[in-house]
This record gives structure tokens, C-alpha cells and sequence, in this order.
């Protein structure tokens, strides 16, 4: 029998990006799909081409969105996911959460860049879901923080580097990321209207995103000390896409090679996440509606800089095609199911 | 077993199309991937998100292309195809040709827009591959000649039209196209240098494209007498997409009406193509990455002019999607299979 | 002694655009800019690249506006404009209304498409402001209705057309318009949110935009009788440009020869307006930020349609540069001066 | 009199933006355009906006060339710039090259990164045309270099910080910059075709582009010792701009200040160098079509990091522009003739 499966705030686009991987996803049914806006209508009233759901959309305090659904993955806000995330588990569902309501153990870290926790006990009880790194947690988890978009472009190659402890990182990690425009949501504002964005090229809150204490947590966690992560975002005019270009700073020429070394090791079995072939760049275009992370590696013996460059589609990898992976992982079910699509290329 | 399938001109855009729909297609196998221009690599080598494919990438005249492979799609180019194909089918295998070397059943007419064909004998036995239209001729084919991209947006609208002698439209039609780049292919010109065309658009060969003599063929044919089609084509600076506006000249208000009712009766049981619901016009960007036609008609009786929409990805319904669901119904397989994908939206 | 000007709405993109224009115009003084939205902060502030203006911004109906200024550009929408623009006009100040609130002479259409008008009887002392088909009416008026951007790139192309009784044009006339975003303004909202847009092709509005009635009582003048102008306009990705191509039925051959003959004729002289060379065609991207028409015409025997490519930049001849154009005819002076610049290609 | 002006390269992008910078500028005439690909049209007949030249283009090694200008700007590759310019200076006509033919004083660095230089006596001689930094020896030079466009986003905010002693930075400098296409040039090759950059975004040549020695040479003179520079480019699916993210690794937090307050001295009375006020951060798309360069500076005292922000218009700033301001300091003339115009934005 199929899992009964509900999309808090489906019309946004980490809810559309949901339907898409789900709608032929072999173990799962969609049977709920909420929208504050366009309650009441039919999805494909608002988006012809997500043409095969019968049901109205329903506002996420519905009392059937609970009682029609296994599985719940919240894209709401995450005040809101905060305030409803608990009822639901509560109920006994498995949740993946896509906001940031629960990634965080500290609740006072949260409080300093969100607000304050209404429910900070659950923050223990939430795993953070990055399949690669956090599997085993995530398998016997009820609740699924799904990651940041930047972070999972920057944790997934920085990690295994940080838990190798022969590899000895001097210094400050920098971090320049560019990310296309659905990373900032469905909501239109006038920073996002297409003339505004379309031609240009700009940095935005620059040491000072809320994804940077987000990376850190995870980072210290990985290195076992307190780490500072100079995280600068970029906004791209395109779609979908992150790219992260990551500095670091080591102490002799052969952390290089170990660096290569350790993540082509790490990553060998992992469907998702790939080390290129050296000399081969990655590039955002090669990713477009897929659950991949690419990798490559750059180093200069003049400059002592290992250079990392990692790309995903900020709603695969860095949302919803993640979402998925972890609620496989929490299923029980093949890992890849519902995630085979190659990328859309060009 | 599963079918073994050869793609001619794997690199090119619809080659690696084709790739990507078949990658995940339950009942086949890709066993053969040529490419002139980087034959002896392996496909990943070029694109690294094609990365399940071990074999090298052969020259297309290699004699292991027809040896090790059941089923062919040609995505050469016409004068190429042209001299390939008919060996491939003297060997018995099935074939798909995406380009336009057999779409036509006039010799002269072909030699007039394209070349002097070097089998013309062959061209009336291939079947114009627009499975809306011709399923029963296609199920029974060994040679089937993909459409071109425009005209798959104008067929599948007016076809039925043209079919239903109620509908007594008058002069000319007007077909005002506009398409994305990859609708050109893959070799770079100075015309398609990308600052060439981005924030740009611009009409090209007005009344003097080969896809208008492609049209007036099957639409002749439908209306039973000669038509001229005015086509004018515009290039739009984006990827993939096709959106044709059609002005139809109608005899009186009823035809309006007959024209809906007709197109929703026609496709009512066809997956692929959708006739929008009334106030709802079709964009380019619902069907990136998918198989499915958008059609929507307007009217007002002040103009007197029947307007129809008609959407498509030209990778997709426009070439490689529609020539997987060919594939698909010659092999008498489901003909959806492969092509279950949603659209990558946005 | 240079002409005091003010520009009403100066931060939205035609404010912003006739800043630009008029930067550096050797006639004029910009000594007033209002704004609602960021009244009391200097416009530089907002947009640090227009950064020679030390005055603030005021709101419209401070009364410093009239009083410091002598000409006044009024980018307000319609009704805002239709109730500013009596008072300023009483003021004895000369005005260019970008907006359509005083483009129509019959009250009765301005009411169906637009509001009941606040001072009809205003109407028929505005001048329709299409230099090249109006310039004597412009030179001696004090109220000046700028065209709409669309309009522009029809009437300039049709009018000379419609008024020679020797070319015989049958039917309806069909436009089919494509516009960049700018011209749907600066205030943000869903349907022109970066992501909706962009990678993205739409008709909208088809028989239904504000901008036919236009067209149409401008060609009825020209023509002496009552014209139907099928016009369906289309959202381009694009920031600037409008491209339209025209349908028109003639009555002979002979016509497209008189058409060719007619337009060259009448644009020999005119500096803005371009009739293409034979075999070349308009593209948005050649026009760029300038005040320039491009205009090429198509004819094939057999197809017995005269197609019409007309292209402008939808913020300078479709807006801004001939309200600029505009004032200087109005002002006696050079009628080019500050619109000198080349298009920014690519 | 005017001075006669010769443009050597005249239809690629960098020539094309020099016309249009000249065309309307008060102190010069163009009598020479030169184009191997177009030799014997017009340009207007290329290019239709550039419609007021009525002489042909002629080929570079025409000798009329060097007869009909007093003044030459090179936009010829840097192999024939190095063979072409010697002549003309020999023949006493100021030259600015835009390659990269004159911009290194050791010829052995030219040879590693370019070719082996054929006249490289020449290279002490020629003047690195950056005038804010620059200004006195470009006044006194017959051949200014004019810099590469991701040095002049770079040079701009480092130089005047190097050469204050006050101001104290350790380790390497990171410069990761991101370019529009046209900085690539007009020639197209198969990975600036269309399709294959929009939509995407990717790494190019990471510590291996040619710039960073320009960059290196720069800098190491202002700082009086040996920098290395760890440049990373990155391209951007956008026609014109460079954004470069510049981290410095300042000795204390007062750096911060002092290097905030060292550009705004040194740039306060220039007219084309803008330090953004705080809390404003520099977007490509407010210098579109413009010779302005925006810079700002971020720090954080918890990451310790300066982190610059700097923005040009590659064909701007980056190149013609800068050209045009070179020209007029070397004309004794009003350095910003020509230059006035507003970006075009959006």
C-alpha cells in the first residue's frame, strides 16, 4: 500500500518541485496539498500542467490535512512550520520539514537569526537532513530537518574534509556562493521583479545570511571545534542553480592530494554527489531538475589555496529532491526512488 | 529482453534529449551512441551528468552501430540521414529519423527546400510521425520521420480542424511562431553567440522557412485541397520552447465553437496534448523538459478572428519526447512510457 | 536660460529613463522629481548611479512642484495623471503625459477601457504625441499625450499606409506584438516575478489590451473609415523591446511595391524612424536605450500577405526618448537634442 | 579641428562600444574603421544603429589606415596588435591598444602567458592606461595599454590600499570575479553558444587566467614587493558586467576603517570611481552601457575579513570606456567628454 502523502504550502516552489519528483514516485500518494492562496482550487486551476490531482487545495490548518496523510512535508514558512510541525508529530506522522524551523540544536542561535522557538525541546529530536552525512540519524528519525539550500552546496564537499583530521585547514574558510532566484521563494517583491534582476549581478547580505550560523553549526560539529565561515551570497539571473567556491587554507601542499583523495573515497558509493574528473568544472546548467551535487577540486602550488567548487539545482539537491532522499531513507524504501531524472540540460 | 537502441548524433541537443528519456525507459536499453565530433570518449567525458553509459562514442559509419542495435533514432543531419537510413532499414532494423530526410512525400518538393534526396523511393514509405494524428500508420512502420519542431505546434491544433468539413475557415492562415535557441542545434554561429541573442528578439526567413512547406503538406492533406500557410518565424532568447499564435479566418461565430468543441472531443482521451480550460493561455515555461502540448483558443465576435495558441518544448512534443512516444507505439509498448515526467517548473 | 523640468512618478522605469535622457539634454534643468514611495530621500539613494541631483524627492502634489518647474513630464498612471495634469495645465505649463489619460479623443472609449474621465472637455485640446505623424499639432500644444509603447511601433509603420487611398489594404489587420517587461512597470507582482518570467514565452490579453482602442481610433483617422486591429500582445523575457509583426491584406501586388515606395518617402527625412534595406530585419537588441523605429517589410507572391517587422526600445520610442522628442518640438528647439546616443549593443 | 580617429578591429565588441562612445564625442571625427571579416561594406550595413559612416571598412593593413588618422585605438587580438602598433607609432600617431599586446613591462612574463612579444623594447614604453591610478604618464605617453577589464575591477579598489603603509594586509589576496559574455568577444565558439551559457553558471580557468598576472604585476609595484593573487573567474549568462568579490585578511580591525577611508579620499574628486555610501552594495545592471566603476566594502569583526565589492561595465570601464578617457588625457581635452551618458537601466 502507498504512503499518504501531504505538502504544506504546495504552491510555493520547494511544493511544486515536491509534486514533480513525487507525482511518478512508485511508493507514495499525494492525498493532501495545502495552499493559504489558492485554497479551495484545484492545483491545476494554478498550474496546468500538474494535471492529475482531483482534490482541492486546502488551507494547512485544515483539520483533514492531518487525518488524510502518513507523511508530511512542510514548505511553509518557518514561523509557521514552527507553530504546526509539533501538532503533526505529535500525531505520530514522519515529518520533512524544508524550512528552517528545526535545523538548528541551539535554540538561541535560532532566536538570534529566526525568532523564538515556540517548541525548543523538539530542536533535540530533529535530525538534519543531509543524507550523505547524517544517514543512520536520519533512518530512525520521526522529524527531518531538510537543509539550507547554500549549505548542502557547502557542507556536502567541507564535511569529510573537517572529520579528516589529517588534513590541517589554517584560518578562515570563505565561502562566495551565487544562487539563482527561486532559492528566494515564490513571493514577488520588488528586488525579485524581473527587470530588477534580470542583466545583473549582485552580492546580498554579505557575512550576514542566515545560512551562515547554520553551516558553522554543522562545520564544528565535523571539526570538533568552533569554526567562522566568511559566507558571502550572490544573486544569479537564472532560475535554479547554487554554485559555492570555497578557499581554504592549508598547511602543506600535500592536503591537496588528501583532500582529492578524501572525498573521491567518501563520495564512491553515493548515487547523488559526484567528485568530476580533474581539469573538469562544474556548471550549474548541468544540473536543472535533478537531486546531483558536482564537485570538482582546484589547487596551484604558487597560491596555497585549495579551491572547491559545488553545484546543485537549489530546489533538487538544496530542497525538494533531498526532501525526497531523506523521506525514502525514512520509509524505508530505495534511496533513489522517485529521483532517477537526469537533468535538463540545456 | 529489452529493446537495444542506437542514438546517431548522441552530442547534439536532441540527441542528448533522447538520453535523458530513455535513461530511466523500462523497456529498453541504449547500446549505441555516435558522435562525430568526439568519437573515441565516452559521453561522460563531455556531459558528466550522462554518467551511466560506459561505451565509447562510435563514428556514426562504424559497422558495431548496426550490428548492436534493434531500434534506431537518427538525429543527423537531413542530407546525412538521408544516405544512413535507408541502410539501416535495408538491415531491418526500426528507425526514427528526427530529421526532416523523410518527412516528405513530393521528391521535388523535398529537393526544392532541402537537397536532391538520394532515395526517393523510400519517402512513401516512411510515415510522418505525429502519433495524435497518424497512430494507426506509425504502429505499423519501419521508418518513421519525427516532425519538425514548428510543425508539431501547428498540426496538432489545426488538423483537426481542417479535418471537419463543418468548419468552413476562409484566405490565408497566419502562423506568427517564436521559438528558443536549442531549436537551432548545437553548432555555434554568429548568430547564436550567446550576447548575439540574449535580450533580443528578432524575426527570421519570413514566408521562407522549410518547416512551411513541411505544414501545408499534412494540412493539405487534411483540408483535402492546397493551403497556403504564412509562416513566420522569430527567435526567442531563451532555450527551449515553442509558442505558435495562429490567426484563422472563420465563416461565421459558430465556428468558434465548433473549433473548441472539435479540438476538446479530438484529444479528450490523449495524454500529451491538452486543451486549456477557457481564460487560461498556454506559456513556454510549463512544459520545459516534457512531452506535452498546450492549446488554448480565443475569440471575440468584433474581430472575427479565431486565435489558437499552441506550446510546446521543442526537445520535447516538438523532437526527441515526441520521438520516444513514436518509439514507444512501433514497439507496441505503453505509450507514455519514458515520457511520465512532469515539466521542470520554473 | 534652461526650461525648469519636473518629472512626475520619477522612479518608476519611464522616470528613471527620462532622467537618463535628459541627464545631459543642453536645454532643460531637472528641478523637481516626486516619488510617493521614497519621498524625502534623494533619488540617488535609490539609485546611486543617477547621482547629480542634490534636491529630495517630493510627493506629487507638494506644491513646490508647479512652482518650480516649467515643464513637466507626468509619469503617474492614468488616473492619477487625469486628475494632476488639469491643474498643471491651468498652471500654464506646458505637459507630456506618459501615461493614456489624455490619449483619446472620445470620452466614451477612454471610459470603457480605462475610468470615467475627471475633465473631459481637456480630451480634445490634448495632441496625440507621434512626432513623425504629428509634429505641426505637437509644436503648438500645451498638453501632449505621449502614445502608448505598443502603439507606437503600429502606427508608425501603418499611418502612412492608410493615409495613401493608392495601397488597398482588405480585411482586418493583425498585429502580433511582443513586449519586454519594463513596459508592464516597476511595481512588482506575481505574474512578473523573476522566475514566472524568465526562460518563459506568453500571450496575454489576446483581442482584450487597452492599447487596440488606441490603435485603433489613430488608424480610423488616417484611414477615414473605421479599422479593426486584431491585436494580441505577447510577454518577452526580455528588459526592453517590442517587437510587432503586422498582417496586412492588399489588394494587388503592386501594393507591397507602394508600401516599400510610400514608407521610404516618408521617412527619408527623419532621424528616429529606419526603413530597413531590403533582406534585413529588426532585433530588439540593435535598439537598445536609443529613440530609433526599425522597420522592414515582407512580401512573397504566393502568400499574398505584406508582413510588417516593427521594432523600438518600449522605454525610448515607445516612451521616455519621444517624450523627450516631444518636449523639444514643443520647446522649439533641437527636436534630437539629448537623444543622440547610440543603442548600448549588444 | 577634430582629431581623425582610426578604430583597428572595428566590428567586435570592444570596436563597436568605442563607436558608440565617439560618435556623438564633441572633439574627435572617425575616418577609419577597419574589419578583416566585413572589408569593403559599411558598417551600417553590419550594424544598422550605426548609420552615420558612409566610408567602407577597410582591411587593417590597408595603408590608407594609418594616412587618415592622427589617433588609433587597437581592438585587434593581441598577436596582431603586438605586430600592428610598433608601425604606428613609428609613424607618430598615439595609440590605445586594447589587448594585451603593451599592457606587461617584463617580457618574459608577456612570453608565458601570451607569445614571445616581437617588439618588446616597445614594453617600457607603453603606459598602463588606468587613469585614476595612472593619470600623469598616460598624459605624457604615444601608447597607453589600456588595461584588461578584470584588472580594472580589481586594480581600482586594491591599488590606493597598497600603497598606504597604514594599512597592513597578510597572506594572499582572493579575487573571485564574475563576467558577462561580451568580455569573451564576438568570435563564437562552442562554449558561448547560446544554449551552453544560459540558464548556467560555472568556474572558468581557476588560478590560470592571464589576467592574474596583469593584476599581480599591478598591485606588487603599488605594494613595493611580490603579491600572488588567487583569481578565480566565473561566467555569468549576462551580456555586459564584471562583479569582483575581493577578500582581504587585514592585521587589525582599525584596517577597516582606514581602507574605507583611503578610497574615499582618493576617489572623492573622481568622476567615474564611486565608493557606494554604507550599506549599499554594487548590481552590474546599474552600470550597463556606462564608464563607472561602483565599489564597497563589507567587514564583520568576528570573520576578520574585508571583503570588497567591486562593479564595472566590461565594455565600460572594463575597456572602451576607459579607452575613451585615456584617449581625451592624452588629447588635453576633457577627460569625461563623451563619457557623460547615464548607465542605461534597467
Amino acid at each position: 500500500m502507498k504512503t499518504k502523502v501531504a505538502i504544506l504550502g504546495a504552491t510555493g516552489y520547494t511544493g511544486i518541485e515536491l509534486i514533480r519528483y513525487l507525482a511518478n514516485h512508485p511508493g507514495i500518494e499525494i492525498t493532501v496539498l495545502t495552499s493559504e492562496k489558492y485554497a479551495g482550487k484545484k492545483i491545476r486551476e494554478v498550474f496546468p500542467f500538474l494535471d492529475n490531482f482531483d482534490f482541492p487545495l486546502l488551507p494547512v490548518d485544515d483539520p483533514m490535512v492531518i487525518k488524510k496523510a502518513d507523511f508530511v512535508f512542510s514548505c511553509l514558512p518557518p514561523e509557521k512550520s514552527a507553530e504546526m510541525v509539533p501538532e503533526i508529530v505529535k500525531n505520530r506522522k514522519m515529518v520533512v520539514d524544508l524550512s528552517a524551523a528545526f535545523r538548528f540544536k541551539d535554540k538561541n542561535v535560532y532566536k538570534k537569526w529566526y525568532h523564538s522557538h515556540p517548541y525548543p525541546q523538539l530542536l533535540k529530536k530533529a535530525v538534519y537532513g543531509l543524507p550523505e552525512l547524517f544517514r543512520d540519524e536520519i533512518r530512525n528519525s520521526m522529524l527531518v530537518a531538510n537543509p539550507g539550500c547554500y549549505p548542502v552546496s557547502v557542507l556536502l564537499p567541507l564535511v569529510p574534509l573537517l572529520r579528516n583530521s589529517k588534513i590541517k585547514l589554517k584560518g578562515r574558510i570563505i565561502v562566495d556562493s551565487k544562487s539563482g532566484v527561486t532559492g528566494a521563494g515564490r513571493n514577488p517583491n520588488q528586488e525579485l521583479h524581473f527587470p530588477e534582476v534580470n542583466e545583473g549581478f549582485k552580492p546580498y547580505k554579505p557575512l550576514a545570511h542566515r545560512h551562515q550560523p547554520e553551516m558553522e553549526a554543522v562545520l564544528g560539529q565535523a571539526a570538533r571545534k568552533n569554526l567562522i565561515v566568511s559566507f558571502v551570497p550572490h544573486l544569479l539571473p537564472i532560475n535554479r542553480g547554487i554554485l559555492s567556491s570555497i578557499y581554504l587554507n592549508p598547511s602543506s601542499d600535500g592536503d591537496f592530494e588528501r583532500a582529492v583523495e578524501t572525498l573521491r573515497k567518501f563520495y564512491s558509493a553515493e548515487k547523488f554527489v559526484k567528485i568530476l574528473q580533474a581539469n573538469t568544472l562544474p556548471n550549474t546548467s548541468c544540473l536543472k531538475g535533478s537531486n546531483y551535487c558536482h564537485i570538482a577540486l582546484s589547487y596551484n602550488k604558487d597560491h596555497k589555496n585549495i579551491i572547491i567548487f559545488s553545484a546543485i539545482d537549489n530546489l533538487g539537491k538544496g530542497a525538494s529532491g533531498n526532501a525526497v532522499q531523506n523521506m525514502n531513507i525514512m520509509l524505508g524504501i530505495d534511496e533513489t526512488a522517485g529521483l532517477e531524472a537526469k537533468p535538463v540540460y540545456p
